[in-house]
């Protein structure tokens, strides 16, 4: 039996990213995509609690079928492996997204967020992002990596319960130079938020920022990408960061009666 | 100077578990509130990027000033520490949360997510949560351990970026019985959705689920809480999974003219 790959994004169904992904999938594997009805950009892992979910069947072939709904990124995994996946998927993809989810984006990225979520099932995933925010981008020079990644995951397997968040510098072929794992640099949006007066004097706050990324480690994300290269971080839905509970033990306590 | 705390939730700013976070932060510190002005919950890192967002001012007096605003527990986040704070905040404080964000609970939690949002701000952060559902739940025998782990946290320093995922039982004071560093325990959601049909036939889906956790490892949350104690997981905006990373150079890739 062939391979199952159950596909999201959070560009919503109509991307071009999305499609690009799900016919490079549909070279290994039955196909199954649900995806958000609308653009849920910056959803991170959110999930629809207070009204139900409809779903639409957007496009169906041997092989290939398409669906979307009226929640989160997060919402569409959950809901396509219960309930519109034939089997349990073999791997989650989600993207191409378009624009970049390295560094600090990742945690408020709804592309990641469809991937760990898949992780939370346990499942593996890789969330794909190109370095631009345009809606005709040219996938081309990008689709060999993304083959290359997804071939590879298949044939190797991932680590139990890792989703790869993979970034694709915006380049021509020629200037794409190989494929690196790295780790998220560390980096922030100054300047969020900007205030402004709407025409009765009141005020109001869009959201808006500056990416600043000041990490001049080795093997980062954002500088490898810069270097020319597609970066892959491994992330988990273990939050915990082990390696400071040791410094934190005088938080410990024992004796109740002493507080 | 007195240190300066910003306090937010997920469970909106009527909640009382934020109230009587503001009132024990207040003890320490002056306090800025900014706090979503509805539920919501299961927000994660959402963030608003479609619509600008009106705050609203709920209470001044010496030392504490409480706003909501329209958005969600990151940008409330973002939103306070740019122009509701009247310095650098020392720490973030995020609850105390009505129902538990142990374990897998933390990557779908607005409060977590207004915590590692500080974090991603260079902020410390703790977010608090006991596990009650109930808006009227007894915060009493919680409060000594809020307290105390505030006072730790503002006396020793955490470490860099680094957010404390507190939970504490729902039990008499008498059956508290401390403190304990653990890590996020292995649990998962299963049937995360149900399928009904409306009136006209047409099939829908509510997000219900039942929580499932096998994980028996020494020093999880879910078992710690389970023995009495109130649990402390730290995270951090850095998603990588540093330890994986050797087992996947396999996907490294110097020359990309064989793909």
């Amino acid at each position: 039996m062939k391979p199952l790959i159950l596909i999201s994004n959070d560009d919503g169904v109509e991307a071009r990213g999305l499609r690009v992904l799900a016919d490079v999938a549909h070279e290994f594997a039955d196909v199954v995509v649900m995806a958000p009805e609308r653009n849920a950009s910056a959803k991170s892992l959110s999930l629809t609690t207070t009204r139900p979910l409809r779903v639409r069947d957007v496009h169906q072939e041997e092989g290939l079928s398409i669906h979307c709904c009226d929640g989160t990124p997060v919402d569409c995994v959950k809901l396509a492996v219960e309930y519109f996946c034939p089997r349990q998927p073999d791997l989650l993809l989600s993207g191409i997204n378009h624009g970049s989810n390295s560094s600090i984006n990742v945690i408020y990225s709804g592309t990641m967020g469809a991937a760990i979520e898949a992780t939370a099932l346990g499942l593996s995933a890789i969330g794909f992002s190109i370095l631009s925010h345009k809606p005709d981008v040219d996938f081309e020079p990008a689709v060999p990596y993304v083959r290359h990644i997804i071939g590879q995951a298949l044939d190797h397997g991932l680590p139990p319960q890792t989703a790869l968040n993979v970034n694709i510098p915006h380049l021509p072929a020629d200037r794409l130079r190989g494929i690196r794992l790295c780790h998220q640099a560390r980096a922030t949006w100054r300047n969020s938020f900007e205030r402004r007066v709407d025409p009765q004097g009141r005020p109001y706050w869009w959201l808006t920022g500056r990416f600043e990324c000041d990490d001049t480690s080795d093997g980062n994300d954002e500088r490898t990408l810069g270097q020319g290269y597609v970066s892959v971080v491994p992330v988990r839905s273990d939050y915990t960061c082990y390696s400071v509970i040791p410094q934190l033990q005088y938080l410990s306590l024992d004796s109740p009666n002493s507080l």
